[in-house]
C-alpha cells in the first residue's frame, strides 16, 4: 500500500454506470513522510476528508474493498492513519 | 485511477480479434493537473473525444469498464473529468 | 519480490473492515543492498521487527500469504532474508 | 497499453514448458512516438516484424491475447499500430 | 517479460509456509544489454544459475510457471537467455 494526503476530489459527470455513487479523491503520493510529484484518483471507501492521511491499496485488490467488486478501479482509500 | 488528457486516437488494422471495434485513444497523464513524459494507449468506454481530461483505470481491474471482459487491454477510460 | 527494511509500523484506527487486526509496516525498498527513496505499507504475515531486512511481496499475488484472502492489501512481508 | 517498436526477437531454449511455441519479442516503448529507455519482452500474437510499431498489452491481461490462457508471460503484442 | 542476470540468491529461513521449497534468486534487470539500478528478487523455475540472463515475469501470471499456483510470489524465472 501507499500513504498519501488527500488534496481534493474529482468529479466525473459522465462515467461508467458502475462508478455512480462512488466518490474520488485526489491523492498525493507521500514517501517517508515527503510529498511526491505523483497523484492518484481514489474511491474512497472510509469517509477520508481534504488534508487527511491515508492508506491507498491499488491494482486488483483494492475492489476488495468497496461493497460492489465490480467496480473498474485500480485504486481505493482502505484506510486512515492516526495523526502521529 | 489515473488523470489524462486525449492527445489522439491510435489506429491498428492488424490487431487481436477480441479487440476489433474498440476504439483506442492516446491520453497523456496528468500528474496534479500537469502534463507529463508519460503515455498510455486505453480503449474507450465512455465517448471521450481529444482534449477531454478523462480518468484511466488500468490493469486488469480495466476490463470491468467493457461489456466484454475478455478484451486483451489493460487500461480503459471510465469517466470524463468535469472542467473546473 | 522486493528486498527492504522495515522503519516503522503504521497504526490506522479508522480502516476497512476487513483489514482489521492485520499489522502494517512500512518498509524502504533495497536495491542491491542500498536504501532507496522508495517506501511501501505491507501487512506483516512472518511477525517482522524494525530493521529486519524483508521480502516483500506486491499485487494480488500478495494476499496469497495471508489468512484471509479477502484482505484488501497489494503488499505483503513474506520473509525475513537471513543476516549475511 | 503501451506503444513500442519491436527491435529483435529473444531465443530461450531452456524455458517454461508453457512457453515452448511463444515467439518472444523485443519491444522498445515509445512515448508520444518518442524512443524511451524501457524495454519490455513480450509474446508475440499478431504476427509482429522488426520495426514495426506494436500495442502491448501488459499484466494478467495479456493472457488473454493468447489461445493458451496459462502462458506465464506479462507481456503480449496485441496490435500492429497502422504507419501513419 | 524482463530481461535480467542472476548476480545471488537470497536465503530466508523465516518465510511463509507456501515459500518452503523455492529458490529465491536476486536479479538485476537489463534495459537493452544494459545493466540497470533495478533489482527483483524471484522464484527460480528453470534451474538458472548466478551469471546467466533470464526472462523474468512479473504480477499474478508469475504463478502460472509454478507447480502450486498458490505460491505468494510476484516474480519468477521462466526461462534462460541463449547467449549469443
Amino acid at each position: 500500500m501507499l500513504k498519501g494526503i488527500v488534496i481534493g476530489n474529482v468529479v466525473s459527470t459522465r462515467k461508467q454506470e458502475a462508478l455512480v455513487g462512488s466518490k474520488f479523491m485526489e491523492v498525493q503520493i507521500l514517501q517517508n513522510g515527503k510529498e511526491t510529484d505523483e497523484y492518484i484518483i481514489a474511491v474512497d471507501s472510509v469517509g477520508a476528508g481534504i488534508g487527511e492521511t491515508v492508506l491507498l491499496t491499488t491494482g486488483s485488490s483494492a475492489r476488495l474493498a468497496l461493497s460492489h467488486p465490480n467496480v473498474p478501479t485500480d485504486a481505493v482509500i482502505v484506510g486512515i492513519v492516526d495523526p502521529v
